[in-house]
């Protein structure tokens, strides 16, 4: 790709983004789903426009941690804490409904056992993205439910790593290593325990440092640099770069009143998320949907049941909040996504080979059903409330 | 590529950019300095920890575009054509003198008169890149001097464009075709008058548009979008993109006092410019720069020359300006660095076969040393004056 290329890309992206964002936002949509609108019309299967090559999608993926990063930014660790039980109920009860009733609709349309447990396993993923975005949008961030879904689907993407290497071991030993699972996982929290109790500790070492600095733009790639820097150590314990930037966020919020990395953040983060909402709507292959076409039927079948398992399942999920004031409906709406961790799992999944092309469509078709209807769904419940 | 190599390859730039910059700063150098040495320490001759990947190179290409727009933004064209003439001398002499004073090195050591006219045509080059990013840095950019280097800059561009047809034709056939060369010029100042002009006329236009827009971050995308397009716009009448990107920003400047794009520009240009800068100094090759090492002394000895003649040529330019009580020093030292345009004639000259690899690497030297002299000498000029 040379720079003439990736400057089309960029132009067709942020066009078309600006432009059905902007529809959704008049129409009283969230605007991340005219973003992932946009992808699915310039995207490989309407216009063709938008050609997901691996710098566009590398800087989608900066993206999203920088989101992340933001939204960490904008919350408040004290109110995570404060409903962290309710937070741990959604989040597992989002593991366990969701694998439950994937497995039932899997095993109903004949599928072998490993099969179906891995399916039951893709759906019980959430899209910490797409939720984050959608809470962002509507104004939600710093509201209970929204406090609730992020603790919820950071707890999630912590279990996937549970979930997932114990699947895959299934796959290739036939045998459950537990204590390599529970070694991940336990890697992973004391990754962000750690990180949070440090951080939290040294935030003013970083507010003195870059309020010392006197060459201009100091703070924004100091603030940037410390997310990219905790977003890799993430990776480093097999988390989502994603869960690491939040950290960071979470932590360099204590120096918010003292040097507003927040205020900076925004423009740049501004530029590069809808990238990756663009991009994550331009995977969506609306011609294995086509109903018409009798070839796509069988997976139709599968795609459907596995649709309702994924949205029953999670809006499950949302019963798991205790406080008395919380609207659960909410809730689940925010744990619907599956977006980009559904479609990691499903990689998975097609690499191991224990599903093939023609099932993977079918999850393909669960995480774009769920991914574009909880931005809708959301702003529904809130306005209902 | 993946995510967490660029996000190491970030944090290193990042890091090395920050740390260097800020000391070249309370060395009171330019910023720029620092960057451009971070990248030769962090390169692949000293530690080797920044590999210039596609993905890196682009989003520095992106990060100069975005330098560019800031800086159209924040010049006047009226500041511009009022040096108009100055401009023009200092970049008629900055072709001239440094071409005259090439050719004739080069053919004191013996090379072909073709590679003469190569070597001589390539010390003609002006980086817009470093030239604007240190007047940027130094607060210089609103000077009479500033905007006559500017001004020449963009010339040289133009006049580059001509001196490469004619100089590779020349290579190829043996000929000149003086209609190709006045044909590609011509659409280039066709194509900057009529965006300038016309988009000076429309430009209230796009600040009642991004008015009108609700959706978060209108401003910065619709902003970055048009000065991608222009950006884009120039590559297909053969500019570089940097100078489509300073029209959209001297476009835009018009409508500063309604919408102030330059305040949101800034946080993502200073994050996307370093990478540029860090991987600038990262293509100096120190190896052959070794004076201990006698397989380097023909190359030495080349470069020695060609560099005196670059200098020369460039600091004679600056004698080009008309104006009473401008520091004509200063001019010829923002005329200096050949940067990145003096990479793709190198390159050229290489892939065309009119010049060897080791005289590939004596013109090198010259981009190095008069692109890490720049920001030195200007500093020393401003702070004599």
């Amino acid at each position: 790709m040379d720079l003439p290329q990736l400057l089309l890309s960029l132009i067709v992206i942020y066009g078309s983004a600006r432009l059905l964002g902007e529809l959704a936002v008049r129409l009283g949509q969230s605007a991340v789903l005219g973003e992932l609108l946009a992808g699915v019309l310039v995207g490989g299967s309407v216009l063709g426009w938008a050609e997901p090559t691996e710098t566009l999608k590398l800087m989608g993926e900066i993206g999203v941690m920088l989101l992340l990063f933001e939204v960490g930014l904008e919350s408040d660790l004290q109110a995570f804490l404060k409903v962290g039980w309710s937070a741990a109920a959604v989040a597992l009860i989002g593991v366990i409904a969701p694998f439950a009733l994937g497995y039932g609709v899997a095993a109903a349309l004949s599928m072998t056992p490993l099969q179906a447990v891995f399916v039951g396993a893709t759906l019980t993923a959430t899209s910490i993205a797409v939720s984050a975005r959608t809470l962002n949008d509507l104004g939600r961030l710093k509201s209970s439910e929204g406090s609730i879904i992020l603790g919820a689907a950071v707890l999630d993407d912590i279990l996937g790593l549970v979930i997932l290497s114990v699947v895959v071991g299934l796959a290739r030993t036939g045998s459950v290593s537990w204590l390599d699972a529970g070694q991940t996982a336990g890697t992973a929290v004391l990754f962000l325990v750690g990180a949070i109790v440090l951080g939290g500790r040294y935030a003013h070492w970083f507010g003195s440092l870059v309020g010392w600095m006197q060459h201009r733009g100091s703070l924004i790639v100091s603030a940037v640099t410390f997310a990219l820097a905790l977003g890799y150590a993430g990776t480093l314990v097999h988390l989502t770069p994603l869960i690491g930037a939040f950290a960071a966020g979470l932590i360099l919020a204590r120096v918010e009143h003292q040097i507003h990395p927040g205020k900076h953040i925004k423009p740049v983060a501004d530029l590069f998320v809808p990238i990756f909402f663009v991009l994550t709507g331009a995977a969506v292959d609306l011609g294995s949907l086509n109903p018409f076409l009798e070839q796509n039927w069988p997976v139709l079948l599968l795609a459907g049941g596995l649709t309702v398992a994924a949205i029953l399942g999670k809006l499950l999920a949302g019963l798991g909040a205790r406080e008395a004031r919380v609207n659960r409906w909410v809730i689940g709406a925010g744990m619907l996504p599956r977006g980009e961790v559904g479609l990691i799992f499903a990689g998975v999944g097609l690499t191991s080979a224990i599903i093939s092309t023609a099932e993977y469509g079918a999850i393909l078709v669960v995480v774009a059903v769920t991914t574009l209807l909880s931005p809708l769904l959301l702003k529904w419940f809130v306005k209902a409330a």
